[in-house]
């Protein structure tokens, strides 16, 4: 799937800030992808982008309207259609990443093909993916793995993105979920895919590339997590990845949603991730370590960073704090 | 899904024994499942079964047709249709695993209607499963992994299934793959099943059940097969398997469609398996070798065999050649 660019985000009624990450999310990677932002009356969220009516948003040149917030339940709600109805007939395609999908709402559909517009559910996939097959391909790759699912993955490869390309070099983020799609424009929802073309899709959204360019692979579930690990072993395949870096948050008490579950040390996943890594290309590394310190304050995370740097003898940081230059100039 | 048995099994114009391997599938692990066959004329495959009109079948109380032969291509032969709209129209259930599915048939779509009869293709999963927790449930399990992709798992979980049963011990098999769907009328096509939802598919079909049971669950792909990796790493994960069986075939030169990979050795698999699978049962063990020594002779099977397990410490068999008595010992 690709979406058309620019945007007009659309942050609704969202009753907070936390409501509308999805859009936050775009305007923090993607500061340059969005015209302005629509509002509806209560909305708490604020991008600081110019709020904009649907005409003022078309003549402004947006080609897509995304949905930014969720609310309970991740249902469209019906004060939103109107205003989803009017941006299909003003021209624009509507994407989402919601659990109640815009193409099982019969008046969006309607409206979508009445005025010639797309839906993109970016939680279904969109696209028909072949059977992995393994072979080499020029082109480096970097894939975040973690001990457990959300412990900052995406935002750890989104950082290492930016950073990378403010040095100059070739990287794109490659987006396997569904925010990191919204963000980008593009990627592939893996854990909507069909067992059978996991590693395909991840092949397929990370092609091969001139020697000096880089995919910066978006991770998903962790190898320690019994619920989703078969997607990150498709990851770890289908991403050849010459570069892993290990993610972590140190204060979590278990797997995130079972509690019977303890969450790994980061020298356990570096044990059991690089056999699996080899298998499809030799020449893997782990090369740093990315941990979520939100949870201590500075002093305990700088000490923390440092204790991971002499344990496993490779950088450590928190993107988030401390940025990830440590771990560009470890590639 | 489940199937309404028995059977009856259509070998329609099979050209050869080969053709009706899915048949002879049933026959060989179900014999008792199937009250006759029903043949086209040319048919060169035979189960010895008594050969039935759809009527003498129907009089027999077959209550799902069951198509066990395969043409190019997998596709429903036009040849075929008359018969199958038959046995509907009598009131019989069909079940195919073809490429070509049953319901993307407009007529047997209709017949099935207007009789109230069920289309199972079950290459296509019929069950919303629910994301795995990798909670501990009472009961045994067993799960073939494989060095490669069709090197046995099947048959080596079949031949379990049924040695335990002549030893008096409780033991179901678990089928993961379309054949095995077809033999027991029951089971999940994994690789089918949507990614997120893998693990608890096997959760699924593998339940609590009473402290002295055994699910003997069948395998998909291989750790080391990077198309399909997931697949098993889901099935490791899913099924938290108590007993592992490690399966192989020693003369295969490359993994299976994937000319640029080597087989693993045994003891590599060995290595791999042991600490994924400890993440959900820390009491897991390989309890046995099953190697597919058809391409070797009688005595160099023996002699191969004597080696793995003096090299491994542990039983190795030909099920096929030599029986699953030791690998059921060793439980």
């Amino acid at each position: 799937m690709s979406l058309q660019t620019p945007y007009l985000l659309f942050l609704g009624d969202a009753p907070d800030a936390l409501a509308a990450k999805v859009a936050q999310g775009i305007r923090d990677w993607r500061p340059g992808i969005s015209v302005g932002q629509f509002r509806l009356p209560g909305c708490k969220a604020d991008m600081g982008l110019p709020d904009m009516t649907i005409g003022e948003a078309v003549a402004a040149g947006a080609k897509t309207l995304v949905i930014g917030v969720a609310n309970r339940g991740g249902v469209i709600s019906e004060s939103w259609k109107a205003v989803l109805v009017e941006a299909l007939a003003a021209g624009m395609d509507l994407a989402a990443g919601l659990h109640n999908l815009l193409r099982d709402e019969p008046d969006l559909v309607a409206a979508a093909k009445e005025h010639g517009r797309k839906l993109h559910d970016v939680r279904v996939p969109s696209v028909k993916y072949p059977i992995g097959d393994g072979k080499r391909r020029a082109g480096k790759r970097i894939l975040a793995v973690g001990t457990d699912c959300s412990c900052g993955k995406m935002y750890t490869a989104l950082a290492l993105e930016k950073e990378m390309r403010a040095r100059g070099m070739k990287a794109d983020f490659r987006a396997t979920g569904q925010t990191g799609i919204l963000i980008t424009g593009d990627g592939v929802p893996l854990d909507a895919v069909v067992a059978d073309f996991m590693a395909g899709a991840v092949e397929t959204i990370t092609p091969e590339a001139a020697d000096d360019h880089w995919d910066v692979v978006e991770g998903q579930g962790s190898l320690f997590h019994p619920s989703f690990s078969g997607v990150t072993m498709a990851l770890i395949h289908g991403s050849q990845a010459d570069n892993l870096i290990l993610c972590h948050e140190p204060t979590r008490t278990h797997m995130r949603g079972l509690p019977h579950f303890q969450v790994p040390t980061l020298e356990a996943l570096h044990e059991m991730v690089m056999p699996l890594a080899r298998i499809v290309n030799p020449d893997v590394r782990v090369s740093g370590i990315s941990v979520n310190t939100a949870a201590m304050g500075e002093d305990e995370a700088q000490g923390y960073l440092a204790g991971i740097e002499e344990a496993m003898g490779m950088p450590a940081t928190d993107p988030y704090r401390f940025g990830v230059a440590k771990l560009v100039e470890a590639l």
